[in-house]
């Protein structure tokens, strides 16, 4: 059994874009540069855009930040995207979801324009990734192929189940593994599945991917099978500081045994969905 | 064992359409408008189109027909997909595909304002229809979704398993059978799938889509399953005048007694595909 450790893999990659920004800024005079829109003061929002932007710092990115009030209004948020989809020294850009619920966060993602759309929520973007054409593809989904590719699994014609069919997970990930580059054979479980445990236990790469800690136990896991966990559900724990502890939708005590490969949670599958926003915009900074 | 009968079927939903269409005419005091570009002199091309012109009148729909020769150009395609996108006249239109080799088939397709956009083709449109927001959606998996809510089919929860992970039929039917209001775990197969017999056994409901006659045999089918059939290919019959005949995916002869539905070839997903343009140019005429 190996555990991946996408924290390793994720640092290899960062040295990668490092050298590939160098070329960038030798060619156009200037670095790969990623914006982002954080409204309001929520404490998760903050933190996941500080670490965009430490994370921009590290592989040369330069990085701006638009910050607005609680009470913005749908015109400002979309003024301000305009602004960001005309300014030729933004190469790409994201708005920090959630947003507060008086704004239509569909109508604020269709208003960036695709070709900065870093985060790939964008409908084009989406339709894109869906048809096979080179579009944005988002976070959790592209840093799992990346994460595949990586440690060499193979994945043509095998059984991929993925639990969970959510817009920014399960679906276009679905799309991803069963197109010709991962080639396998795909499924997608939900809620409402019948014989669930059966088919998971049918798969060669299972990824669970719906939020509920330990769903997954060792008796719905194939012997040797790739465990992929994108759960990152914050539960109390008394072995912390903070009180709590990030725990996967996998029993990984009781899986981890009989996999040939596994993610933990944290370091598995996190490391990775914060690269393929760098990805994506050094692919933005080199068109 | 019920034949489903998509002939039938069509001509109920066509008889719905014609009692919007007078609603729409009373409303706004014209038809839904189709129109359709053809270019060269294809058979098939031009019976395709004269079909869907047939389709029209029989709805009491308004079509328009706009043709060129095989030489036309690029520029001069996208310049009357331009005039079509400003015609007020014109609620939705087609390119009938395929294209002539120097014609860029992608270039056109995304030159169609996504409003108009009635075969479900432009990026916008399937990235809708992948998220699952409102859209134009193509013409097969539209007609199939219909084909099993007019048969009251019960697809909750219910293995969906596709061979075929085409563009227009087998990956857009893969995300419309998994989306809530479907509602099943959906199995995508392909050329390069594993165990492909054993997974197609466990379909409550097997789509064949893949273009090769007789594919779908009795050994690959579970007793009760839904069986619906894609595939339409010519090959040389010797009891037709023509000397073809259409066969579909599925050995039907010994495939349809292990069956609770079974889709026939012809009379089964073809009238349905073909009454989808109607219900998406009814829709973009609604608008």
């Amino acid at each position: 059994m190996e555990i991946i450790d996408g924290n390793k893999i994720a640092k290899e990659i960062k040295q990668e874009i490092l050298s590939e920004t160098q070329k960038i800024i030798e060619k156009k005079g200037k670095a790969p540069h990623l914006a982002a829109i954080l409204v309001g003061h929520d404490g998760g929002s903050e933190s996941y855009v500080n670490f965009k932007i430490k994370d921009c710092e590290e592989v040369g990115f330069e990085s701006s930040l638009v910050r607005f009030e609680d009470d913005v209004t749908e015109k400002e948020l979309i003024s301000a995207i305009e602004k960001l989809n005309d300014d030729k020294n933004v190469d790409g850009f994201i708005i920090q979801l959630p947003l507060p619920k008086h704004i239509d966060e569909q109508k604020i993602i269709e208003a960036i324009s695709p070709d900065k759309d870093v985060d790939g929520f964008h409908p084009e973007n989406v339709g894109k990734m869906t048809i096979g054409l080179p579009s944005f593809i988002s976070a959790t989904p592209l840093g799992i192929t990346l994460l595949l590719e990586r440690c060499n699994i193979n994945t043509s014609g095998k059984h991929c189940v993925i639990i969970g069919r959510s817009n920014i997970v399960g679906r276009p990930l679905s799309i991803l593994m069963s197109q010709k580059k991962m080639n396998s054979t795909v499924t997608v479980l939900h809620s409402g599945s019948e014989n669930l445990k059966e088919i998971c236990r049918s798969a060669d790469i299972l990824v669970a991917a719906i939020g509920k800690p330990d769903f997954v136990t060792k008796d719905m896991v194939k012997e040797g099978a790739v465990v992929i966990d994108v759960g990152t559900t914050r539960v109390p724990s008394d072995k912390t500081k903070s009180g709590f502890k990030l725990t996967g939708d996998v029993d990984y005590e009781n899986v981890a045994p009989k996999c040939s490969y596994i993610t933990p949670v944290p370091g598995g599958v996190g490391p990775m969905t914060r690269l393929a926003l760098l990805l994506n915009t050094l692919e933005a900074a080199k068109k």
